[in-house]
């Protein structure tokens, strides 16, 4: 199968260490395929942000859909342009959020995110209502990173994290943290062993259930919610 | 007060309709400037016609604000770019779907929204679970016409829209009808009288939403969701 | 348009202090009614408070009917006898724990309130569920200071006002706060720029949302749950 | 253990017949006490109705209370002032609403509500949400009856009850009936044989409601919600 | 009324703990038979203990119907087998969880559960949303004690309960305690009075309940969710 | 990996289904397991039945364990035994229900299910409930055909389904269905193509999803709900 990773913001390095967990974790038979728009913004914190990615996103979607994509995944935690995406595309569009929160939920009773900034929280707190995890969802907590501080090294951002899932792990009487953000995908594994809960990264759970449910041979239902644009 | 509407889509007819409506029920003291993006969808009728308005939505908030608009409604009954566009601004930013829900919770004890296509059904119920109003609202109908057939009169939409909430009245048990196009805006009263229950449109809504928050002297929190996005 | 509010407890001060909020931010048109039952608790603290200002409660709403009210403000945050009074009534009714929380979602992603005593947390808890608002409500906190303290400038009222909001902001992750009294409906101003957060009051929200519901000519739905008393 | 049961209502018929009900099935050592205020209205058809009664209600409960009542039924099926009695008591006050929502979920995985006039439906649909149960309750129907017809025999009423009854069976997949009127209480033995249904009845299932919570001798938490009026 | 309470672990100085509670607290005309399948867990830690214990306590309900009962109480908080169990019987089966939590609610507006250990609290809270009774809780706690502890006299069990109540007082904002396990049944009346809030047993609750489902004559629904096993 | 795929009825024909489903769909480097209990029910028809399957399952999952099992899925429709045995096993073990109804929602945005007998409605709703899905799940519709109907081929098993789905794409406003029984595994694409909307099967959903979770390097969280049971 192929499959199209499509980080919304414009920061290579991310879309770099996205197309590397997928290289490592993929199946034999998928092919990777990861891009991002030149015109995004570097980040994407905030509803501002998401906006400004979306026009990029799209034409990536459709670059993607030419090259014969059988599945898509938006690698942002945001889920930026989901729906929008399912509407163009005959092949599963997955969210990383998405996956995560519903893929953990057959792992644990309950679960905590750790994201980066504020802002982000009550977004992704929303995601957790609009799939229905919200019932899952103990509590979502920011780091106080930005974005980017996962690419450069600067804010000590690991710690940073590595200290807030400690502070979940005490607090929140959760069974399993999921990362909010594409950016901390590298993490899982020496944080899991670290804070002796399972660390769960999006990228990778949108990567295995795009892989699912091309294998599955489901596709986006073309019936109202995600049927094609109307042309005008 | 200093009121922007924002039709997302690049029909003007639909933009002067909407500026129609509130200079009849506009305070003395409202000014209103009223707009939409040249190279948006001539309508919006689902999730990937959003996407596409959204940057030309952005662009027009950013007018509105340099025109120094105290607040802002967008006129688009799928809420598009909302949030993005609270990021922006300082002034309220009101959404027609979103005013309408509320107010109608103060008016009756439950609601049927009509609306033109059945794609459009799922987002307005998702949109009803985001703004807290699932529990009042009975059903989300479709007349099965499209967005520019209320413009440009053909379609029977008018007959299709008062058929349907005959229906609404009948079946769902509901004590209001909202109707869900910007587009439908100068059709409540006629339909009102007609169909013999209270018919609001979010246009209208959300211009007196405008004018008490403003009035209220309340502006959006600019703590987390809404702070001022970051400038890269 | 003319706007009875009316106070459901006896004490005039109180109802003066609604009256001067509303003379301060009306429109220019709104002409002002407000008013108390005679015979009504001093303070409404808890549910049999509420029930003993209920009679006195619904003859004001009649006089005001009378006096030929276009929209009633039932001045107490635990809206008490609105859906009776929505029946006595033509022209809306609108509460003011209701008003402040459909008001503030459109300005914050989530509020605490802060109210007087602890046994009215739950009763604001309990409205929170009615209204559809309980996800946008991080917590309900009392200041535990008597309503009449709100009056005589005893307890340090303002002062534990205060202290609770700082409470809030630091450990609720909210965006705005609603005072849950209409006893501090002048304090506002002070405790927003002192706090540095939103603080919604909810007297002012009930005015101005009246205004805008008899602006755009809507009144209190007949079919069901608002119909007018079967005359026995 | 002495069970004070009152019909908020005037109609002293109602009252007998729910003394009938709680003689027929009390515990051989319960005291039924059995009263009604006389300046109530003859019915309680909608929220307005309610509220005039309360005043007589809380005499009545006081009354009881000198009496001395251990427990409290409330029999009217929109359990007006439960919480306002819970405050002045200190035995158990239940509504019959509430006892019948609560029991049936014991017996059955879903239920569906018949009372007498539609303007009651959206009264009981918030009563499901309130007390929890709106996931067990599959429909609230009307047979359009008033309320009195059920004393006065006229109107065919246990015919349009036994009518609404088989609909529901036929159309809302529900495992229960129960009947949303303390005037219906007689009515179940005939109408869950008919029906082939269990047919449950609020007042019957008060009182045995009281009677477990006396014997269980578990009385009103008097922290916060239901603590006493405060004297002033 | 012949009641069977039924415990589904083997340990039978908690089945006599039970038995003595029933016997305390019954109605006089109430037969008590209290039993527990021999090749059970000697407790209930978990969904495995919980599946361990099931095919003994069919055996045991269809030795109870052989018996007579009128109805069945099953004396484990995680209420194991409960919809099973009310397939298999006619009469009424209530689960001690299920009876606490709704008997309580009637009492006061909010509850947290002390349970035994940690891995017991997302279960009680999933029957806490199974029952809809998820609105009420305030937060399900752990003593952090084996259940066998509460037989053996070890751990100081009771002192542990004690300070999980107090913290439960100070921190939740609730208004009752239910103890979320049979194995505490003995200990209400004294952890009341020392902990001033009311203390509520499932055992107690579930006999209670048992003897009003019977004495109003209501029988579990044979349509649908419970209707009796196919034979094969 | 090693896939161990456990009916819990003891149909083996319905074991033989599931596994030619397996060996279709699976992963080149999946190895398939598939077994049932001997002394099970032969159909899972309502709790009972789910509890007599129990400790033959869990037999069936220490099996697979010993022989190397990576992930477990159990295939009825009703998830019997999820929870237990996620204390046994280390690796993921997947219900069908829960697979198919998180999957779904990725490729449209509500689904009804169709399954065979109206006792088994109530049981799959409440999963609907219990995963966070009752949000997507519009109706879950019986076909009313006995489960092994579908092994032996009488009743027009396959028919009814048909006329079912049709029933549900006409009244549901869905955009998929879900097949509510193991047994209809290999129906799938045969009635997607004669209903026009994707047909979900949860024996595929699950072994996709234990593909993905093992491919993903995630376990079972040992944090609380699911650690090992205690030895006694």
């Amino acid at each position: 199968m192929k499959l199209a990773i499509i980080n919304p913001n414009s920061t290579e390095s991310m879309t770099q260490k996205c197309k590397e967990v997928a290289l490592k974790f993929k199946n034999n038979d998928t092919e990777i395929w990861a891009s991002n728009p030149e015109n995004s913004p570097k980040s994407i914190e905030g509803h501002y942000d998401e906006v400004k990615s979306l026009a990029g996103l799209m034409e990536e979607i459709k670059k993607a859909k030419d090259w014969g994509a059988d599945a898509y995944v938006i690698a942002c935690f945001d889920d930026p342009g989901l729906e929008a995406a399912r509407e163009l595309a005959e092949g599963p569009v997955i969210g990383i959020c998405e996956a995560a929160m519903h893929m953990t939920t057959i792992l644990a009773s309950s679960f905590s995110v750790v994201t980066t900034l504020n802002r982000s929280v009550p977004i992704i707190e929303e995601l957790s209502h609009k799939y229905g995890m919200s019932k899952f969802c103990r509590k979502v907590r920011a780091a106080n990173i930005p974005v980017l501080s996962l690419e450069d090294g600067t804010c000590n951002a690991k710690q940073k994290i590595e200290k807030e899932i400690l502070k979940a792990v005490e607090e929140d009487n959760c069974e399993a943290i999921i990362l909010g953000c594409a950016g901390m995908a590298d993490l899982t594994i020496e944080l899991s062993q670290k804070c002796n809960i399972p660390v769960v990264d999006g990228v990778l759970c949108a990567l295995k259930m795009a892989e699912s449910l091309v294998g599955a041979k489901l596709k986006t239902s073309k019936i109202n919610a995600y049927s094609y644009p109307i042309v005008k």
